[in-house]
């Protein structure tokens, strides 16, 4: 298979990458990549990437950013960092690229466990979270051509774990491997519309 | 109790004004309500209705809207529709309406099925609910001086059920006494962060 990965160098992305290269040809594309370089935040470069690209199998965004910070202290305008970034922006993805995949492609969208249980100083970042689990529900029902939509959202993964642990009281860290488990139903599974939950 | 209710005159705004008003002062505002006239899309609108208000006990909020359309054809442009209005406008009320509650005041937002059962058509309408859902309970891990913050997410009102059935196959219309009582455990109840749910 021909994937896109969008993401391509963070905590997540890197992992998806080295997995899936073993046996695809993968592209990794973001905001630092220098041959494939796309903010998901812009339409006009998710257009750009695309047309580059030509026909592929498998779009996986691990991209996508919300601000932190307390519920006292979050502006409006600090809203809406998640919501041109990880919200809208991995909603354009779909709409644009659903339009350069191959019959029965798939796409599929990282999020997170703040959508289901979040924690304090994340009203926006879990509320873009959230919206998102709603959105795939809805557009998987209206894709065609057997192309499915996916989203994953998993628990403080564990390379991510020192850094945020004290934000995180209680919670499980999860592996690198069951993480990318998730990614794999979506891509070589048949699931569509479905929010794949790894949280312990 | 002093209760606000926006979105007054609407279909379930105006049962909620009704059942309230017969055991506290109830203020229905809204778009089109001359002495208490708000615009939950802009928070210079929020912000002028509370100045005018003094302080109350109760904000519900049946207002806000978003873009239906199939996915095919909904632009960016379109789901900003729904953020601004029924997901931000929700927001920036609990942001700005809890400096003008009581304690022990609550606030309610409306939701709806969509967020956990879509149907075609609410890919823009879904997503807004569902970043509501996880806002709610995110939110309420922070609020203070004993504020609540609950959203209720009924499925298509009996009095709606008419208009809107041909868009929801199978799905069970909702008694209004039934999704009265959603507003009721959220306003006179003791849950924080909590989405109340009558779906059947």
């Amino acid at each position: 298979m021909k994937i896109l990965v969008i993401g391509g160098t963070g905590t997540i992305g890197q992992k998806i990458v080295s997995h899936f290269s073993s046996d695809n040809e993968v592209i990794a594309a973001g905001r630092t990549q220098k041959d494939f370089p796309v903010d998901i935040g812009k339409s006009a470069s998710i257009h750009k990437l695309f047309i580059k690209l030509g026909k592929i199998d498998a779009i996986i965004c691990a991209a996508g950013e919300a601000m932190w910070g307390g519920f006292n202290e979050l502006l409006e305008e600090d809203y809406y960092i998640g919501i041109k970034s990880k919200l809208m922006g991995q909603v354009n993805l779909v709409r644009i690229g659903k339009n350069h995949l191959n019959p029965n492609g798939s796409i599929t969208l990282t999020t997170g466990i703040l959508a289901d249980d979040p924690v304090v100083q994340t009203a926006s970042a879990a509320m873009v979270n959230g919206g998102i689990h709603s959105f795939v529900q809805a557009a998987a029902l209206e894709l065609e051509n057997g192309i499915r939509l996916n989203a994953v959202s998993t628990g403080v993964v564990e390379d991510a774990y020192k850094k945020y642990q004290n934000y995180f009281p209680g919670h499980i860290p999860i592996p690198m491997n069951k993480m990318l488990r998730g990614y794999v139903r979506s891509v070589e599974g048949k699931v569509n519309g479905q929010i794949i939950r790894i949280y312990d």
